[in-house]
């Protein structure tokens, strides 16, 4: 299984947002919309083996993370407000905790910060890769790279604390390219690195 | 430059859609609006030496082409409304003819089907590249592809007619990977494999 942990700084934490105006008013929640659809999309077929966590640090209530499983996951369609949808119906969640909430199949909610996520998955055996330009090109570490957890910052990137945090747990930092790309397109970028690989064997 | 070609069979030809109903009334717009991220966007800048070629097949008006040139485009933001709002614009253009108008700057639109489009760019020289299943691997080929004219198909992919009248016109059929995706995400890998092409040189 393939794990992306997207941030996003301004991203409201509050399900009172528009789906009209989710660059603006929701903090920026137009790239984490991307990024589940670039996790998760295939012509006409989902992924099911992986899972995408988005971790939400804008107001009011910061940090949510948001989990969505390929398994499980319904309801997702490929444009933004769907995605939109979704991540507001976990928003709107009655008693949000430190345990998840289940709000709509595949999907989960619960208050936890990028520590706590990433002490998770080091706890479960799992390696961390963080994904930023000038880093090792994922052509030259395929192999190295499957059932990996991918780390991506939304359009400010990590901050110098997430950066620490990351880099203190990140087994590699990986680029895509010779460019600097959104998010959703270096995940695009990973899967198929990953699914040549996968059609080599 | 490269030069992308969308085809959107349903995509409505007026400009009285809804940006909050694109997938739906508006005929799989935001497919063609996440094409469009996908052919501009880097992170906080534009491909500039592009371009996207919107051919619009749906009611009530078909056909029409919108062109998007990125030297000369302004006011696309990454989120599928922002490139929903261009088309809408592009479509309520007065006197659409077999004439480019402009709709916004770096935006035209006119009357043209894909065979007049094909003719076009066969007659400048250009490469035409059919993005397919089982086609040759851009990797292999990606000398080959530089400055190509790329034509991708909507959800429900190219007609036998179109197919017919592609595979005439273009030089090979290629592929971006072993699994079927949707334009928008093949966009974004052969955009990197010419991206890493020009970082060797």
């Amino acid at each position: 299984m393939q794990d992306f942990i997207i941030i996003g700084h301004k991203a409201t934490t509050s399900g009172n947002f528009s789906l009209n105006d989710m660059p603006g008013s929701a903090g920026r929640m137009d790239i984490l919309c991307r990024c589940l659809n670039s996790v998760f999309f295939l012509s006409h077929d989902l992924r099911r083996d992986v899972q995408a966590h988005l971790l939400l640090l804008g107001n009011p209530n910061p940090p949510r993370v948001i989990r969505f499983n390929g398994e499980k996951l319904r309801y997702l369609n490929p444009d933004e407000r769907s995605a939109g949808a979704l991540i507001k119906k976990a928003l709107e969640s009655d008693n949000i905790s430190f345990l998840e909430t289940c709000s709509t199949p595949g999907v989960w909610i619960r208050e936890a910060n990028l520590q706590t996520l990433l002490n998770e998955f080091v706890k479960d055996g799992r390696k961390i890769f963080y994904c930023r330009e000038h880093g090792e090109d994922i052509r030259t570490i395929a192999e190295k790279i499957k059932n990996g957890v991918f780390i991506l910052g939304d359009h400010v990137g990590l901050t110098e604390d997430e950066e620490n945090l990351v880099l203190e747990k990140s087994t590699h930092i990986i680029s895509v390219g010779p460019l600097s790309l959104h998010a959703d397109h270096c995940i695009i970028l990973i899967h198929n690195e990953l699914d040549r690989l996968m059609a080599r064997k």
